[in-house]
C-alpha cells in the first residue's frame, strides 16, 4: 500500500468464501469452506442436530457455528486493531448471547426471526476507557459479520432443475 | 403440541445460544458455544488466521464458521421440511458464495461491508419443480440465519470497566 505521512489513499479489497455443504439424508451436513480471496485456504466443517431433532449429535448445530463466527470475528478485530491503534489489551474475552424465536402452526414448517444479539467485551486493559471504547468502535466497523448483521441483505437462491439453474 | 384437523394453534418457541470466546494474545480464539434453549448442549470451537495475517493457521477463520453456519442452516431446514412437507429430496447440496469488501485508508483500521450472498441448491429430487421451490421457500423462512441476514439487526455491546458494564 502506497501512502505518505500527509495523504493516505483509500484502497479496497475483496474477501470471498465458498462453502460446499452436503447432506446425505439424516441431519448431519459435511462441508468444505474455502477462502477464495485474498488467500486460498480450505477447511472441513460439519454440523448435526441432537437426537431430539432427529440427528446423531455428531457435530455442533448450525447456530453454534454462527455464534462462534460472530464472537470470534469481533475478537479477532479487537486483537488486530489493538496493535494497530496501540491501545493495549490483555486476554480478550467476548461473551455473546444470541436469541431467536420460532413460530409453529400445527404441523406446518415453522418460521423464524431474530430477537436480539448481545456482546459483552472484557479487554483486560489498563488503557483509558475512552480508548477502549474507540477500539471497540473500530472493531465493530472492521468486523465483517457485525457489518453484515447491521443491514438488510438480499440472499440470492437458485435451484438446479436438470441442466438449468432457476431462481428460487 | 395440541391441534385438531380443523384448527391449528400457533405456538412460539425460543432458541438461545451463548458463546464465550477467549483470545490470549495472538490471532487464535478458543470458544465454548452453548445452546441454552430449547436444549442444553455445549461445543468447543476455535478460529485462527493464516500466517499472512499474523496467525498460526491452527483453525478456520471466523468467516469460514459464518459461511458454514449459513449453508448448513439452510441444508438442515431443507432436510427437515422435506420430510414434513413430503417433498422427497435425495442427497442435498448447497453451494454458497459469500462476498465482502474492505476499505483501507493508510494504516487506519479498515472498514467492511457485505457485497453479496448466493446459494445454489441441488435437491437431487424427482419432485415437480414447483414443489421443490415450495420446499426452498419454507426452508428460507425456517432458516434462523437467513432470516437474521434479511433484516437490520441491532447488536448490543457492553465493555467491562472495573466492576461495571458500560454501553459500548
Amino acid at each position: 500500500m502506497t501512502q505518505t505521512a500527509t495523504q493516505a489513499e483509500t484502497k479496497s479489497f475483496d474477501v470471498t468464501f465458498e462453502c460446499l455443504a452436503t447432506n446425505a439424508g439424516k441431519m448431519r451436513t459435511d462441508m468444505t469452506a474455502t477462502m477464495t480471496a485474498p488467500d486460498q485456504q480450505s477447511f472441513s466443517l460439519a454440523t448435526d442436530e441432537g437426537r431430539f431433532h432427529g440427528g446423531d449429535g455428531s457435530a455442533p448445530p448450525p447456530l453454534a457455528l454462527f455464534a462462534g463466527g460472530l464472537a470470534s470475528c469481533l475478537v479477532t478485530q479487537l486483537r488486530a486493531f489493538s496493535k494497530r491503534l496501540r491501545i493495549p489489551a490483555g486476554e480478550i474475552t467476548v461473551s455473546a448471547r444470541l436469541h431467536w424465536r420460532g413460530h409453529q402452526t400445527g404441523r406446518d414448517p415453522y418460521t423464524t426471526e431474530p430477537v436480539g444479539f448481545e456482546l459483552d467485551i472484557d479487554l483486560n486493559s489498563d488503557a483509558p476507557v475512552a480508548d477502549q471504547l474507540a477500539l471497540i468502535e473500530a472493531a465493530k466497523k472492521g468486523c465483517f459479520i457485525e457489518q453484515t448483521l447491521a443491514r438488510e441483505n438480499h440472499i440470492a437462491h437458485r435451484l438446479r432443475a436438470g441442466s438449468d439453474w432457476i431462481t428460487a
